[in-house]
């Protein structure tokens, strides 16, 4: 094994740590993938220049890096190789925000939700909300450009990011883009690193933009018989208008959030559609008025309506907890798959007859008002036989996704998981290009490999 | 020269142009300049099959490509290269909006004004807003990144390219991303390509997303006694909210469009903001009320406020027409630098001060609600003196608003008339990555050579 004392001696004490136990704490990530590797060591940098003289001890002695967040990846994005170094961008802290500019200057380590705080305080506002956005970093955030709740009217994370610094695979830092709001000078390379998932650079800084303080929201929440009634209310809501939220819960996810919460939702209905509209007075009457028009026309058993904060964060809360409330029943397969809108309703129908005939359970959430949805395949992993047929329904899901022009992955990246899958989704030609690029930019393959390609 | 017959046998008659007077047509784009050279010659094709055809005809002949849309380039993006063969999309035409998705598939030459009237046939919108929206085609648009007066609230074009088709240099067409409004699968292939001038490759499809129709906008016109007051006032609105439109136009600017539409500005004024709101209710009332506040807080002379959208238009087209009206006075060496907000004031007492230096008229207009202002350098070509001396504050310019922590180009693209700033603003690092991408893509250097780099 690769000696680092000489990484070990070049960087603060306690920065690079070999410590088994520790270690272990760092192999997976949240997709917990069974075959996970061990680290030659993990690497806690507090700066830039840190980052780079790992990086440069790396391109030297040959070793591979893998770059994690907070581990929040749902798709093995971070997970261990054996031998590789991991560097972890947590302690890498601080946040400036520039009410003038209405940017925040962020180091990667910083929480999603310190972003959005550090900018309530000055009464702004950072939309991106992933799930967890509790726990995930906004580096880790823009390495996979995290999605959200809130990104079927504000867009991803790509649509916030101005300025990057990012170290790249031969250790120079350098700094794209800054606080300005348009820029169309050279190729758009903060936007090529955004999503990178690692591969292409290490991101150490990102400058983010802010919005105004959203508009208080209403909230309309209906219960529906079927899964193929709410997909179809979906469509006929966002054929007409763009909520601010639109989020499906399915029969297994809402007895699964029921169980964890206690909240009194309808254990017996096929599917619940949560959806928010902050448009402003009168138009926002409408909105919500064509919001529960669209669910009732689809079948709708029950529609609740209320303009209270408090009650309306309660049933995002639930939707957001939906992943560990599933969690509890078995081992997790989680699929990102998304489809053009109309296609929701067959994709949702699809899923459930791969569920059936691979004999596994299968919740689904999404959110739905953008096509993106999150099967959760559940499997016992001491059942061999349960886990190859989960196993084959994941792979079925994407193959059906793929085949309505959809993606295999709307919001958490390729990672290790689904890169099987990523050839048939972009074709030989995009691959290639895809290949093309990160050889140009990282030739010796030591950034993140085997994540996406 | 090379001989073209075989290109043109390989093509539909008609489509490979070699008439002289038809080239010297195409020799300039809008930024005109007198160092174009000559094409070889000009192909006009009409589907990608066509463009597919020359472009590997290039590649076998080593002859280099320029490719253009409707030639609006203000930054020389389109000029032709002695020698090389410029293909026009031009005659690509067609487009099909989806209602069920809210996507158009637009073929590259249509017109951005044809893509949004389709969209309004559908009760949908398309915002980016060039100036030249009448004009300008998509592929230009997808092309330059372009942008616009509802960029400030609404973004630039890269916020709604959802998908393209785009034939490589070795003559493969692929198609990048879809109708699916969330993709994070692999590398962000689409964004890189949406801005990035010809270089990697030629557009030959765009989809595009559409909004729901805009809420009608209030405007809001005020005329301030200098550019300081109105630029100090645009920060002020800007740091509280963020308007639907916010527009400059100082002094020069003013008459030059009174000159033009006699439309009863006041020429004494030392600038004019141009600003609308399209929140709905008393969300709206509320920011009209604050820009107007905003306005009258920085010495607003008058304040006008209407509703009515036709009397809202015939300000903003007053805005858009200032590139002709000023163009009446002599040539135009056409900035298009921006900075971070807050230095907006600075850059407009600067652009002055250069002016002023260098003995020429600079008309200043600006998209100024996000930091991005066009100085239009007037200047007699015949009087090399002047003709020297307006170059001279057209780098100084570009070097002002680099020192800011700006760009040089918010919109328009790099093309060839800045391309000598463009290591300044980037540095080094990100200028050899910018090459390195293009040569991976372009090995050649068969497209747009001398464009950006």
């Amino acid at each position: 094994m690769t000696d680092v004392t000489t990484l070990t001696d070049s960087l603060p004490a306690g920065t690079v740590v070999t410590d088994p136990d520790i270690l272990a704490a760092y192999r997976q990530d949240r997709a917990q993938d069974p075959d996970a590797g061990t680290p030659l060591a993990l690497v806690r940098p507090t700066t830039t220049a840190q980052v780079q003289s790992a990086v440069r001890w790396c391109a030297e002695a040959g070793v591979p890096i893998v770059t994690r967040g907070a581990g929040t990846s749902l798709s093995g994005g971070a997970t261990a190789v054996d031998g590789a170094l991991m560097i972890t961008t947590e302690k890498m802290r601080g946040l400036a925000v520039d009410t003038s500019t209405r940017t925040a200057v962020c180091k990667p380590g910083m929480l999603n939700a310190e972003v959005k705080a550090a900018a309530a305080e000055h009464g702004l506002w950072y939309p991106p909300d992933p799930s967890s956005f509790e726990i995930c970093t906004i580096g880790g955030n823009a390495a996979t450009n995290a999605g959200g709740l809130c990104c079927v009217k504000y867009g991803v994370t790509v649509d916030y990011v101005l300025g990057l610094e990012v170290v790249l695979a031969d250790g120079r830092a350098i700094r794209l883009g800054g606080k300005q709001l348009k820029d169309s000078a050279g190729l758009s390379l903060t936007r090529l690193f955004v999503g990178s998932e690692g591969l292409l650079g290490i991101i150490t800084e990102v400058t983010v933009r802010l919005l105004p303080p959203q508009a208080p929201a209403c909230t309309v929440v209906a219960v529906f018989p079927t899964v193929a009634d709410a997909s179809r209310a979906v469509v006929a809501v966002t054929s007409q208008t763009r909520p601010a939220m639109l989020e499906f819960m399915d029969n297994t996810s809402i007895n699964a959030v029921e169980d964890m919460l206690a909240m009194d939702l309808d254990r017996t209905a096929g599917a619940m559609l949560i959806a928010q509209s902050d448009a402003p007075g009168p138009a926002g009457a409408a909105e919500v008025a064509l919001i529960e028009q669209a669910f009732r026309a689809h079948h709708a058993q029950e529609v609740f309506t209320t303009d209270d904060p408090v009650e309306g964060e309660a049933f995002a809360m639930a939707r957001r907890v939906a992943i560990p409330a599933v969690e509890r029943r078995g081992s997790l397969l989680l699929e990102d798959v998304g489809v053009p809108l109309p296609e929701l309703p067959a994709l949702v129908q699809g899923v459930a007859e791969i569920a059936e005939k691979n004999d596994v359970t299968i919740a689904v959430i999404a959110h739905a008002g953008d096509g993106n949805t999150h099967p959760l395949i559940v499997f016992d992993p001491e059942d061999t036989d349960e886990a190859r047929r989960a196993q084959l329904a994941f792979d079925q899901i994407m193959g059906l996704a793929v085949s309505m022009g959809g993606t295999i992955t709307g919001e958490h990246g390729v990672g290790r998981l689904k890169k099987g899958w990523l050839r048939a989704q972009l074709g030989d030609d995009a691959l290639e290009l895809t290949t093309t690029i990160k050889q140009a930019l990282d030739p010796q393959g030591m950034l993140n490999p085997g994540v996406m390609l």
